[in-house]
């Protein structure tokens, strides 16, 4: 029990893993006892980063014992995090996403910066305190900034994450444009996915205005390709819906050659079309020029 | 309103005024446009630094307006914090308690360390931008953490309060022991107090498992001088509690010479004997070696 365990978020992204695994790699660096883990399966474009360093992702932990000691990583929201995380013991937070409703009983660390990706605030920290960044370690964080920022088109990608992505560069010694590149391919290669599947691979859920609402999101270099399985897809939301007994259901169908993304949205239609003010043919709508969830989507909900 | 205000909490101290101050003094210096502000007349203690310093406090402001953006200073709990918080924008949150139940509809800075004193943490983010750090910030930096770990006593005190405390020792290039006896003595000049502001000097709000808590603290070197009064200041606290709606207030006289808090109760009298394992007497009860209402009562409530 006294190993800290150390994670992102479920449905884990790239910068979830990796900001886990080079912090746990830091923490240990400090003399810490900690583990990385995941909270779900990679998906495929972390996997390309995972085969492209023949490194052991973390092991898979879906539920923790009270008291726990962890540490999170690009999360905040209990219902994104691991089962039984009410009674767990929260060391740290590192995050760059809205905080929703969190309490603790003794003051601990919490460091939340308005960046693109948690990866730069981990090498900030890095940084700040003399750590040698290894091959391995850039490549890790680098892989997160160009996954996050979609090779920094995402308006949720500031100078600071530039100026990090191009240290990371140095230091990894890679071509960036063309590392990230194969990487987001990788991540489209969505042929393998059944639809069920396909709406959890980045599904979050979101306590907001209009109740429980979970918001899933796909990259695609090929909207049509993801749409050819449109009915397939809306029977998974529907299921999903009710068992999960939510408000809303939006997919988010994010072209990243176009910076544009089709939603399909189950639930409160009316609302959405408000909000976002657009028509919802066949529940599908195209928002030009989102990219992001956390700032083009949540806050408006 | 493009003006940022920052400020600390209700019923302000040390750390609270001092720290508020050098961080507009460092935000000024990156081209912001901000003003410090107090939301309640000084404490004998703070003004002692002011007067030592021979510089102007902030103003009190109790309100804000819709919109406005702020920078919340050593808390980030609403009911600790001014009038219309709810409707401002949010921009930062640099503090050293516990959170509780905070919400934002975007990623915002929030850095929050289990350090003794926020001004710690401000040293800390001053040496890391390469900021000078002149007598003056240092000695008003210094002061709160004197004030908060009193004269280093509190356990809410860590290793990284003592080495930031020793630096700004030196900066300022008094003697610190003198200085914050001195300090500290000031604050216990309660004469010119009457029970219902003794009952305010340092008291905040908590929503607890007992439901809305009162909790004051009084630092005293004569613990029977401040009670002398005893009848006046409980008259006081059932008026507040009544008034208030609240559930339970706890007064804290501390003394700073023994390390001993001499607690009045009103309110869930019998809880608070169990919990902490003492029998009132006339509602008062002696808490051996309990400093730190953050670290000694509050995880306990």
């Amino acid at each position: 029990m006294d190993k800290i365990l150390i994670f992102g978020h479920k449905n884990p992204d790239t910068d979830t893993i990796c900001s886990s695994v080079v912090y746990a790699m830091y923490q240990r660096m400090l003399g810490n006892d900690v583990e990385a883990i995941k909270l779900g399966e990679l998906n495929n474009e972390t996997r390309f980063v995972f085969d492209y360093l023949n490194l052991e992702p973390p092991r898979t932990v879906t539920s923790i014992q009270d008291e726990q000691k962890v540490i999170l990583i690009d999360h905040n929201e209990f219902n994104q995090s691991i089962d039984n995380i009410e009674n767990a013991q929260i060391c740290e937070i590192i995050d760059h996403h809205r905080i929703d409703g969190l309490s603790t009983k003794t003051p601990i660390l919490i460091n939340i910066q308005p960046v693109g990706c948690s990866a730069t605030i981990i090498f900030e920290l890095l940084k700040r305190d003399g750590i040698e960044i290894t091959k391995e370690m850039a490549i890790l964080l680098l892989s997160a900034i160009i996954s996050d920022s979609l090779l920094f088109k995402s308006p949720t990608f500031i100078d600071r994450d530039l100026e990090v992505a191009n240290q990371l560069g140095v230091i990894s010694g890679i071509d960036i444009n063309e590392y990230g590149m194969n990487m987001l391919k990788a991540g489209t290669n969505l042929s393998e996915y059944s639809a069920k599947e396909l709406i959890e691979i980045d599904s979050k859920n979101f306590d907001t205005s209009l109740g429980m609402v979970s918001i899933g999101q796909i990259n695609t270099v090929d909207t049509s390709d993801v749409l050819k399985n449109y009915d397939k897809l809306k029977m998974a939301m529907l299921d999903k819906k009710e068992k999960q007994n939510l408000n809303m259901i939006i997919l988010m169908i994010t072209d990243i050659m176009n910076s544009d993304s089709l939603c399909i949205v189950i639930g409160k239609e009316n609302e959405f079309e408000k909000i976002f003010n657009v028509t919802l043919e066949n529940n599908q709508a195209i928002l030009r020029g989102v990219l992001s969830r956390k700032k083009q989507i949540i806050p408006y909900l």
